[in-house]
């Protein structure tokens, strides 16, 4: 069956993306996994190809395109060319820190970041995360203590992705001054610029995709104006709740995308290579795996399409985000695991495609809500 | 997600075939399971209601509405409240004997066997099954020899839904003489009706779906008429492949409606039985698995709906079918299991529904192909 | 590789244990099936043959053999025979109530009720089960009240086997008086045998073992002299405790056979069937599933027999007996499932051995304490 | 259940193993794994503690120990301690080069190979795989030609572990002068030395494992005396056939041992992590998951000891090895997985024995012969 979600701007969209990916991204990407750091110049020849915060209203430089489909066009091309990394830094910018900016940001706050972000003059990452704190964020412990009109800021945060090149950080911090588990109201969220009393920390060495820089942050004592409050005070874990489902469908559509490369990967393998006088491809156990697995691409690609199109409509809830991020995320896992045997020895040689897109897709059913955490917000919202 | 496949029409009918089933069926089912047997009144008060026979023209007697949409919710409504033996005996003549009929036959074939089709006084099977020859109808025997104008056909047949109810089978039949496996041109289709020399065999004891009657078929020299030869001379497997997407359709839509109904089922059990002082659905156990269960019925939903579409549009090929068929099946046997499992001991009681659609559903990874059989179609399609 | 927990006599013991199934148990059983009932005189055929009581020491008229191997073998020929019903009935008294009397009952009890197990005579059922209590023994609502020296029993009961043929029952009754869910010393075992106000409810009709009876049973102040209590009062979920892992590990052996049996079975089937010019084995997806299966039919085999051993020797604590029936159980249910789908059609139907091993099997994973009680007595000893 | 498979003297042994893995291994693993490569100073070590060449008898320098457990015993502890590269540049020596010198090797060839073998002095890698030809040895083109009483050997190999820090290969080539597949007889064993004509190609960059070094090899015309030669001419694939259950066995082992060190990581960490105000390990999910882990864990050990002892009695024959190897080596694979997982985030970071073992688990249902190969050595052997 025909994918059929996708019109005729976004495939114009999909060219330009993919120009772009070939041009800007392919030829560096083995050296940027090396150096696990991608360069910033990577991110305003994105802004110069208008491909960062397209859903910016044109007012602060964007391109005013809300229709989550031309997200998940540029996600696709990085999955299936096998340059995730790319497309979780650009996630965590665009994804996560952008709505919130959108949604709950004063004028003057979307004045201050928005054309920058747009430009990828400035990089974004999201500081929730803490050594102590993962998917339960009231256990959050950074505290943000107003100074006059201002907040200091104290805490360590860890798993920052753009962490080390980024320009500031979406930071949830405790602001009731409680202790223990926070409440619903006891977290808010500030956009907080590197300076003084913001320290990284070592970068963290991943199993796969390493382009992307993933640290630890420090807070000091940093001082943020209270114009960067995002929203309104103890708004925080009300805000991130709102925003999941965006988060979620896109690592869906990058995972879906993963998926079918993978699947198409194992396909040129196995008829190219042979062994014991056949192609591999012509055992009827390699016809069988391959067609389980294209079957569960396709299921996936349909099941992540029409979330697509009920984000796109406001009707994708939390709950159906999280089975759209579970299914995703589980089959990418385990399909690139299967492609991966297919490819025998080689499938464990790093300079596979196949070998990159298995270790990247380890991360997508921790990342951004466990599986254990979706089926949590799914089994909750079943028994209710 | 919510399905929005359906329109105001298909709700409507949704309605009467609800209204039937609920009339019509769900008061004898239990006796017809314990008969083995569907009454013929069935059939006939299905036809007064309009629910066979959609797709045939108006000219014989019909409705003319070939959009799959409704006989999907009809197989629906059968399926989500456990009555799946009449969704499979109705499935056989309206699926696969009627497309046969609609696509190749003459128009005095037609002429004779569609209005009673759709009025529900002739009940059609589908004979084509052999002890020796199931998903490779290469191997069939069952042969038919010319006597002037007509045909006589000799040979046995197994695993006939409808064949002790039925006034009719829809033959496949050698025509060629040859011996050992047949060329693609090697086999025709025959409307055989019963009499001189066409004898029922014993009834097979299935695992579930009892009401049903299935039966082997003996055919001594049974005398047809040129005219009931189906289309052309050889064309038999030609036709059955042609029209293979349909049934496969049509068993992934009532797998799809009897997961739905598992979960739903699961969700009210372990909602009201309590253990360990707690309701089961709040142990987390129970929560974790209904999400993915949830889930599962949500992908398998949205991709059968996708299909749905695609045979609507005619583009759903052989390949694609059968993913269609292969997915929903195995979704459907492990779904009913894992609500089963749900029940605790309950599920092992006949009188629970769970347990009946666990028999039910265990079928449909061998009917109309095994799922061997369409990793098989699918696998080639992939390697060709 | 080979089997070497068996010796010598255990040997012997299995050509006895052969030869009265083929005897007096295959010849009859499917007539038992269709009756959902085994005559008594099955029971003193076995006992004659020495066949029940194993364990029973020679002053009460049994074979002092509590080597659990001579059980096992006669369990395993029951399984890989087909017979599993009469495994069931069998288990509910050597593996459930014997213990319990041989363990706890005083030299009265012992003397008034072993002779007549071991010939077969008297045969016994246990009664824990309630519509709500199930694996949560806490919950049972039977209580047993004193009046004199005697003892006043009343409640409701379900899922009992031997609930009709038997003669009496292992109770477990609520001795405290208390309401709600028990402590641990609030309930005691009694033997309670057939007379006045024990009545016998409806035969629950089960998807497969039908030739075990199986009902609901009402005890409407029952009396019991004050000698049926068996040991201790307030002592009934600690001996349940205690005698838990033989029970388990029966199941646990018995579901090892009939992962083997199915094995076979559809090793049998797939050479002897054709399909497409080739022996269904001769695929390769044939040989794949079947050297997955054998290779699972050996881990299993190996996994229990060390079972069998540690049981022996006294070292089967409540967390390996549990592990060992969480795994047998499941490995059986799924191996009967694929075995069953190797058989295409003939799999389906009730005639094939493979068809009553998988309905057999659907039990394993809930009868003796579910999965998920097992996973839970698992991981609580795990967690501790 | 506890292991009962070793005796005093091997766990005498393994304090010794875990004493040099201590001091000599784990200081340094880190730099190694960072290097590709391991000095070859640990490998005398070895020697000196008596670890390599256990099986060699006495009068060549070796321990005469050919009682696999001793082997085992070691293996455990550096899959245990999360050092499976050493187990895996020893296993290459040990378990492959050793035993076809041992039983096939000339007086000659075994008084100047084995002492070094033992010493550590010499360290020896297999040769067989080239580019086009993995699991199916008859695809191998390297050949030999014989120049007077020597032997010119040609031809390009990869995935040659200790290809860089060893001396000498067996080296796997054609010797017969036919071309396309060979037959059983067309290929032979020589014991190949680095020198002229001998080179090392690049390192091949692992998923995991890296401290073991893995290259490609050319071979240019290298001369080797006929003394050389492994046993008989034409004698190669028969020699590697007898020799394979132990390199089966031995990868089972390891997969058994990093299964049980994984789960009781994940124990140590789901009871020191907290969230939701709670240890991980304590919600039912994790306990769950933990049970199941740790029955296969148990599963695993029980089947692999039994193995063992069948290898020490002679009975582990090709299709037994199999069967073990596919097992043990799958269960790793999905127990690291489900282990990792358990981990959250913490499981992506390298730092983690988990996210190591998962990395290096991942080889095991590859190397040695694929799971695929594995089902298919069984299923031919039930099949036929």
């Amino acid at each position: 069956m025909e994918r059929n979600v996708f019109e005729e701007d976004h495939l114009l969209f999909r060219e330009v993306a993919a120009e772009f990916v070939s041009r800007e991204v392919a030829p560096h990407y083995a050296s940027w996994d090396q150096d696990h750091l991608m360069p910033r110049t990577l991110w305003t020849a994105a802004g110069d190809q208008g491909l960062l915060g397209l859903a910016v209203p044109e007012e602060f430089g964007g391109a005013g395109m809300p229709d989550y489909r031309f997200r998940a066009v540029l996600d696709e091309e990085f999955a299936t060319t096998n340059h995730l990394a790319v497309a979780l830094a650009f996630h965590l910018h665009d994804d996560l820190v952008l709505p919130h900016l959108l949604a709950y940001g004063s004028e003057d706050l979307k004045a201050r970041w928005l054309p920058g972000m747009v430009t990828g003059e400035r990089v974004t990452s999201v500081a929730w995360t803490e050594p102590g704190a993962g998917s339960d964020l009231r256990g959050i412990r950074t505290k943000a203590v107003r100074d006059g009109d201002d907040w200091l800021i104290s805490g360590q945060k860890t798993f920052i992705g753009n962490g080390i090149s980024g320009d500031a950080s979406l930071v949830m911090a405790r602001t009731d001054g409680s202790t223990g588990r926070g409440s619903a109201d006891s977290f808010s969220l500030f956009m907080v610029e590197k300076g003084e009393g913001y320290a990284t920390g070592k970068q963290l060495d991943k199993m796969g995709l390493k382009a992307s820089d993933t640290a630890e942050l420090f807070f000091d004592g940093v001082r943020v104006s209270g114009d960067n409050l995002v929203g309104e005070l103890g708004h925080g874990l009300r805000y991130a709740t709102e925003q999941l489902p965006q988060g979620r469908l896109a690592i869906a559509v990058a995972a879906s995308a993963v998926c079918r490369a993978s699947y198409e990967a194992a396909v040129i393998y196995t008829k190219e290579r042979n062994a014991f006088g056949e192609r591999v491809i012509d055992f009827q156990n390699t016809r069988f795996q391959l067609a389980d697995i294209l079957t569960e691409v396709e299921v996936t690609e349909t099941y992540v399409d029409q979330a697509m199109l009920a984000f796109n409509a406001g009707t994708l809830d939390a709950a159906s985000a999280a089975r759209v991020k579970l299914w995703a995320s589980e089959r990418a896992k385990s399909i690139t695991d299967r492609c991966l045997q297919l490819h025998g020895g080689y499938g464990y040689i790093l300079e596979y495609p196949v070998a990159q897109a298995f270790l990247a897709t380890r991360l997508l059913t921790i990342f951004g809500g466990t599986s254990e955490i979706m089926r949590d917000v799914v089994g909750r919202h079943i028994a209710s």
